[in-house]
């Protein structure tokens, strides 16, 4: 499977999350952070996270990730444009990768993950890059599972420019 | 009332907060926000905030504020240096700035004011300024209260390498 990376817009991501970014109509824009965790309130917190490894195109997505019970928030501290590959989950809680897309994040967008949304993990185009991380303070991997997907997806390097 | 600028560490805020930085030791750090809101479980959110304005040396500071019930966190996501001032409060509730401290953070320096701890507003030296601001999400302005200082603090120039 194979496919092209879009742009990274509001609309685009709606069915996934929220997009962080200012649109420049104000200088004071609010988010809400849907920090549910399994409906038990519980304090959020957050990491700073230096990512070592860039990736490069074609990219060939292996694993995705879940957090079933939290939102995550994505917040690029330090550099340039990431990759943000999304799919659907299917009735026995699997991703479906045939239902992905792919977006490209420039250093000024964050994203806000609803609950439950299968994603790829951090996927710097350049280094350095750091992210601050907003999600629920569960113990280390509490709320997060790994899906190794039995074919991989191919996240194609012509179509760069979206 | 004359201040002198110290640089910004761990230990020195540590009355008065948490410095949010990465001390290169892992590539993952974790940081605790405390949100406690008056006791009451409520959904954290953040802002996206630019200022306008940067501040230059020497500065008076003649307004500050406090937000009473929560932790607030500020996160640079662009921009440079910016002053940290922070004091004490009195009996009566209102800041002692005699017990003023102000602190220098770099681009890459974030701070958690504890919940209930005087501080001046966003004090970029340099433009552009862009923080993410993480608090728990209450109508605009509820959880913060102004003070007028009857006299001004003069945050020296001179000590500006701390």
């Amino acid at each position: 499977m194979r496919l092209e990376i879009e742009p990274l817009t509001a609309a685009r991501f709606a069915p996934f999350g929220t997009v962080i970014e200012q649109d420049g109509s104000a200088p004071l824009q609010r988010f809400d952070l849907v920090h549910a965790h399994g409906g038990r309130a519980e304090t959020p917190g957050f990491a700073l996270f230096t990512v070592a490894a860039a990736v490069s195109l074609p990219l060939e997505i292996r694993q995705l990730e879940i957090h079933p019970h939290s939102a995550q928030t994505f917040l690029p501290l330090v550099g340039g444009t990431s990759l943000v590959f999304v799919c659907e989950g299917g009735p026995d809680g699997a991703p479906r990768p045939e239902t992905g897309r792919v977006f490209r994040a420039t250093g000024r967008q964050g994203v806000c993950y609803h609950r439950g949304v299968w994603h790829h993990r951090l996927s710097p185009l350049e280094l350095p890059s750091q992210y601050a991380v907003i999600m629920t303070h569960a113990p280390e991997g509490e709320d997060t599972v790994l899906f190794d997907l039995p074919e991989a997806v191919l996240i194609a390097g012509d179509a760069a420019a979206g």
